[in-house]
């Protein structure tokens, strides 16, 4: 784990890390941005203690611990027997919403917290509608590159700018090892996909794989603290045939795998036979379903089509049974969908999985740019989650074309934190706009600083503006490389205002309004000098 | 100039230049994208000669010029006369569309082909809802930094990688050269600001612009071939209070320029008052308006707002007024707005300028992201173009923060392509699809060498797979670094598809189907084996 020495620790440019305790000694962390005007801005904190300088990081020991009530069934379970509980609580806070709508939301179905008992190390999260839109960041080595230490280095990477929840999604070797550095060391929430866990221990050979085999493999997950689990349960045999046609047939790891199997013994999935049993285990330690989409569109000519929506009306069955259970459930989506298509998923899988929370990869809205997909997915994502997505899996340049290096990690995160932001404010979510505000407010009054600090990425446009005009005096400059000194729009609209003193503009905007009325009688003569108008209207 | 000696020319990887030669003897180009299944998929290209390795690039001398007719007035009057344009009969072929549609698109109103009679090197395009979307790309020098050399450089590197036109924004020393060497040297039609000169010639002060300096500046660029020009007219008097309470106040140069100018005499914008003088030099030379708006909002806050609108309710006026001219007009639009209230931008333009095409920054669905403000825009950029956005002016990552350079050039192209091209797919362009079927079927297929070449950017695409997969067998693996040589998804999927030979999928999903209902008849048993039914609709 020597590599792991290079972790980013400290906090992020501007930024200090504040706590709002409450009534039961928890401590809901913000990130506080310190404006050069005497004011901040506390924003959600995904970060954990790793961006606390006074928190003693030690991976061998793992992240503090909150506690964790056992015996009384899972946050379903509770939120429907009226309960609101210390991790509602603490989602309240740091939503900014009362906890009965956490309750609720959460009683519904339609929120869900993924917290498993054995996971104490991480600070609670909703993942709703009703909620900001989260995003995930997939990590996890394979069999072809990439150590432990990177994948605990990338966990701590992501969450420092914004992800929501990690998936480890390792393949190679020591999947165990490196899920239990991930989860002792998380504050966020760990999904996992125990097929493939299961699949290595068969030695890749998806005809070995028994309900036994996979049902221990998820109990030792379970054990460790996996928080959610992606299960490819939808995948019928009679769906599989449904997909031979399709440009890409089938591109999830899972589903394939399912398929192959189903195929070779031609019977139903052992997910789907003994879907029951799972649910008793996912209760036992309140793991969350993330219902796979082992079907999904891999392409634009695939969306949409019969196999999707097949594999999507079978989630919605296994909606229902999970829930009978007192499981909680969210529901995976696509994928690669071209822009007209997209509500459409959004729809069909509210009125199929009674809202349970959508979580959807991209999806892609064009398959022509590899090594920007995370571009063509922001776009798809942004639409996705406006529609009601709860949750985005993010998608990095390296999709389709290799494994995320740390830069792909960021850059994947940030696009995403774009894209559920983007839908944040077209959902009216109340605390989204403060942001944007906060920092066209300080790009309009040059203070170069917040506006770096506000942003998503303070380290990148601070460096982009260095670039062109490095010197300390150009970040309180009145202008900026783009015009220059003379012909800055900004520096000349201030001029305007200052013509406008503080408080006139609706009287102005009134008086302007009669005399425009006026204007027009006369006939709309264009000509007509206003001075008059102005002089009236101004103090 | 010596600078422009490290311009790229060659052809894209994996592309070859192919003409189709028209009865006038006119060659339209296309980039053939050579596949190794001996197939080829010709796409639209902008790249102009420097793609050609046959082609003799001679800056000093310029591109060759088509023939231009002078006499018979502008495409639109052309285009009301009942004529198809050599012009128009140039962009059908490039379109794949009927020249008639052309032509009554044009006489409509709800189209452009900006080109000026004196920039006969510029290949024809068109710029309207009906037709595949544009992107701008924006270059030009500051009086802080960059040089001619540099700028023809921007302009070769931007039409190489897709941008449909380029403007040229230069603010500082040199700009008539610059644009000179622009103009004799780009194949695509170009775009300027007047008023940029105009003011760069009185030293940067509004306040010593006149009507007639600023109408000899026109006239100077008109002669040089500039092929459509921003033109702030829509910035009156009476909209200036109006932006006096806007987080952002006025963002746009050319809006706050005018904005300056009007406040100072208190009389109404030379620009509006002169605009049918305007449209009698336009008419001339057939330079289109470009109708800015310089009121847009600089904020999410400011979207949608009083100015926003009043200013797009007079650049209506002035597209009849303009039209009546037979000049041809577009309509500049917004900035930064969330996303839903994007398409009210697009219905409101339609409404209000007589559909002429929309050509719009972005928009920005966010403020928060400086650095990535050509992912931010272009979330915006596909949802508007997919409500009817004609041309995209694209955003590089450097907005808001310095010059882009090369590397910022070529991003903000890329992010625009994509999203120009996602809205192709979901207005059922009909070309569009063809690409992303080729792509996914070759990714499908593991034909690495033609999803790198069909991608918008081979280079980029080749290199992400490269770094973790150098070795040349790596290309034809029928895997990759993400799963590794066992878990291959897509081989598992290739190993189902064998399972069911070419051509019986519709077979065996009907008689899956008719096995399905017999199923749902038995009580939806899920343990029922299905082997029987499966060797049934299977040869």
């Amino acid at each position: 784990m020597s590599a792991v020495a290079n972790l980013s620790t400290g906090p992020i440019s501007g930024s200090t890390k504040v706590y709002r305790e409450l009534p039961d000694g928890a401590r809901v962390p913000f990130r506080r941005i310190n404006l050069t005007n005497g004011e901040h801005l506390d924003v959600y904190d995904t970060s954990g203690p790793y961006t606390d300088p006074d928190a003693r990081i030690d991976l061998e020991a793992g992240l503090p611990r909150r506690p964790v009530v056992r015996d009384r069934g899972t946050q379903l379970q509770r939120a429907r027997a009226g309960e609101i509980t210390a991790e509602m609580v603490f989602i309240a806070e740091r939503e900014g919403v009362p906890s009965e709508l956490v309750r609720s939301e959460v009683a519904a179905g339609r929120a869900v917290i993924p917290a498993n008992h054995n996971h104490p190390e991480s600070e609670p999260m909703i993942i709703g509608k009703a909620f900001a839109v989260k995003i995930n960041a997939n990590i996890g080595n394979s069999a072809v590159t990439s150590s432990i230490a990177e994948e605990v280095d990338k966990m701590v990477w992501a969450t420092r700018w914004g992800a929501d929840t990690i998936m480890d999604l390792s393949t190679g070797k020591n999947i165990h090892e490196t899920r239990e550095w991930i989860l002792r060391n998380s504050p966020v929430p760990v999904g996992t996909v125990p097929i493939y866990q299961a699949l290595e221990k068969v030695d890749g050979e998806p005809t070995k794989l028994t309900w036994e085999l996979y049902r221990d493999t998820v109990i030792e997950q379970c054990e460790q603290g996996v928080d959610y689990m992606t299960v490819h349960a939808g995948v019928l045999l009679r769906h599989i045939p449904l997909t031979v046609d399709r440009v890409t047939g089938i591109v999830s790891r899972g589903g394939s795998i399912m398929a192959a199997w189903c195929l070779a013994y031609h019977t139903e999935s052992f997910l789907y036979t003994h879907f029951a049993e799972l649910c008793e285990i996912f209760a036992r330690y309140d793991v969350t379903f993330s219902l796979g989409d082992g079907l999904r569109p891999g392409s634009i000519a695939d969306a949409n089509d019969a196999a999707q929506f097949a594999e999507l009306r079978t989630l919605g069955e296994l909606t229902k049974i999970a829930k009978s259970h007192g499981v909680q459930v969210m529901i995976e989506g696509p994928g690669h969908v071209p822009m007209h298509k997209i509500v459409e998923n959004v729809r069909l899988e509210e009125e199929l999985c009674e809202e349970a929370p959508f979580y959807t990869l991209g999806p892609l809205a064009t398959d022509i740019a590899p090594g920007y997909d995370h571009i063509t997915s922001a776009i798809g994502a942004a639409v996705i989650a406006q529609a009601g997505t709860a949750m985005l899996c993010y998608v990095t340049p390296k999709e389709h074309l290799g494994l995320p290096n740390r830069k792909d990690v960021k850059d994947g995160v940030i696009a995403y934190k774009i894209a559920a932001h983007a839908a944040d404010l077209a959902k009216g979510h109340p605390r989204a706009q403060q942001r944007d505000d906060a920092l066209s407010t300080a790009r309009f009054e040059f203070r170069w600083e917040d506006q770096f600090n506000l942003a998503l990425d303070p380290d990148t446009a601070r460096e982009f503006h260095d670039e062109t005009l490095p010197a300390a005096p150009a970040k309180t400059a009145h202008f900026c490389s783009m015009c220059g000194p003379k012909f800055c729009s900004m520096r000349i609209t201030q001029d305007i205002r200052d013509a406008y003193p503080d408080g006139t503009a609706g009287e102005i905007e009134r008086g302007m309004a009669a005399k425009s009325a006026e204007f027009a009688e006369r006939g709309n003569r264009v000509y007509l000098p206003l001075e008059a108008t102005m002089s009236e209207s101004t103090p």
